[in-house]
């Protein structure tokens, strides 16, 4: 099987054009805050909006699935380009890994792959497909969208290197003025300020950093501190449009 | 979170062009034969090598995960086109799903997603990444190579739809002049020869077809028909090159 070096060819290091099925949206609007990987986040939505060459035909029996991959294209990702070695934030940002050993969107082709549980399909005018537990930023173009295959895909037993030394979580503190607008917010957002401030999203090169740190979520935009290992959340308000 | 719809915007319409990292060799040098997922057969092998660009540092670290998927454009599928609605084998090629209900290779931008075992990775002259369970056509290209992530993607809970329905396997019988040949070959090839027709490679349409079905594998011709639910082998023989 395995060729005799000099016969390598060069046929595969001609670009191929990949044109986007259609686009996801969600409540992400810049990188920072994005759950670190899919299927973390459960309040984190999204749906992709097909192209309107799709049509319903295209999604017969998806809705049999529980989970789909979609892949897509890092948005914002490719004009900072790549380098073969990355600092995964799960190490700290202190070690270098080479970037097919790791999930960073600085990738040749700034290709994605995304779990998500699909929660529901609509087909009247465009094909919508709406997911949960997703890390997409808003207007992602997306590739392709293919079901998940439980039989073949979930092999528990599998070790996950580097990636299964589970990150610490922050505390959460609502300081007086964030906590008098909280319970006005709509309770998919409430809980989403919470996981994703959780996940401690501070570039890893700043985890002891005592700086504010700002971000919008859908149409509200959040500003917390840390303090150890506790988040302050002490603004959030509505962005006027 | 979810647009009005009118607000579509056309931005995720225009081609982007992927580049291949490199390229996967495998024994499979026709379509026919080949396993319908990855991780089916554990005999069959990959090895993919990397374009000269990239050097050891942009493996690094993926020794430690036992999985990698690898996404790579379906070889020789791009000329057939696709159609929104399939007739996945696994249904008796009867009835029809929607192309991204299924894993089908003619899809829009034939874009394949693979997990395979991690067997071996050597980085000197260039770096070539062994592989095991491979669904692949030699000489795929590939575009993307990422860690398997157990503790999010074994998803053992998860749906599986249509494709959970256990496909029908054969039962295999060498006949005399293949079975004079069969101790003659690399047991990884007897292996492989045998785990590929066991998985049925008929087109689903041709299921109670008894013509005979010849197909290649590295360097052996294979040549086998059906009677029922048996696969009678006839012949092996080495392809002269």
């Amino acid at each position: 099987m395995m060729p005799i070096l000099t016969d390598f060819s060069r046929e595969n290091e001609n670009p191929c054009p990949l044109t986007p099925i259609g686009t996801a949206y969600t409540d992400f609007k810049q990188k920072f805050g994005i759950p670190r990987q899919s299927g973390m986040i459960a309040e984190a939505k999204a749906v992709i909006v097909l192209n309107p060459e799709f049509n319903a035909d295209s999604v017969r029996g998806l809705a049999e699935f529980s989970h789909v991959w979609v892949i897509f294209r890092f948005h914002q990702c490719a004009r900072d380009g790549f380098s073969q070695l990355v600092r995964p934030p799960r190490l700290g940002g202190k070690i270098k890994k080479g970037v097919f050993a790791t999930r960073s969107p600085h990738r040749p082709n700034f290709l994605g792959l995304s779990l998500m549980k699909l929660e529901k399909i609509e087909t009247k005018d465009r094909v919508c497909i709406y997911l949960s537990g997703a890390d997409l930023l808003d207007n992602t173009p997306v590739f392709d969208i293919k079901p998940y295959l439980p039989h073949l895909e979930a092999v528990a037993a599998a070790a996950g290197g580097f990636s299964d030394s589970s990150a610490e979580k922050l505390a959460i503190v609502w300081l007086p003025e964030a906590f008098a607008v909280k319970h006005r917010l709509p309770e998919q957002i409430q809980n989403l300020i919470e996981a994703c401030v959780r996940q401690d999203p501070r570039p890893a090169h700043q985890n002891n950093s005592e700086k504010n740190y700002i971000f919008q979520l859908d149409k509200y935009e959040i500003q917390f501190f840390c303090r150890e290992k506790t988040a302050f959340i002490f603004s959030v308000r509505k962005i006027l449009q």
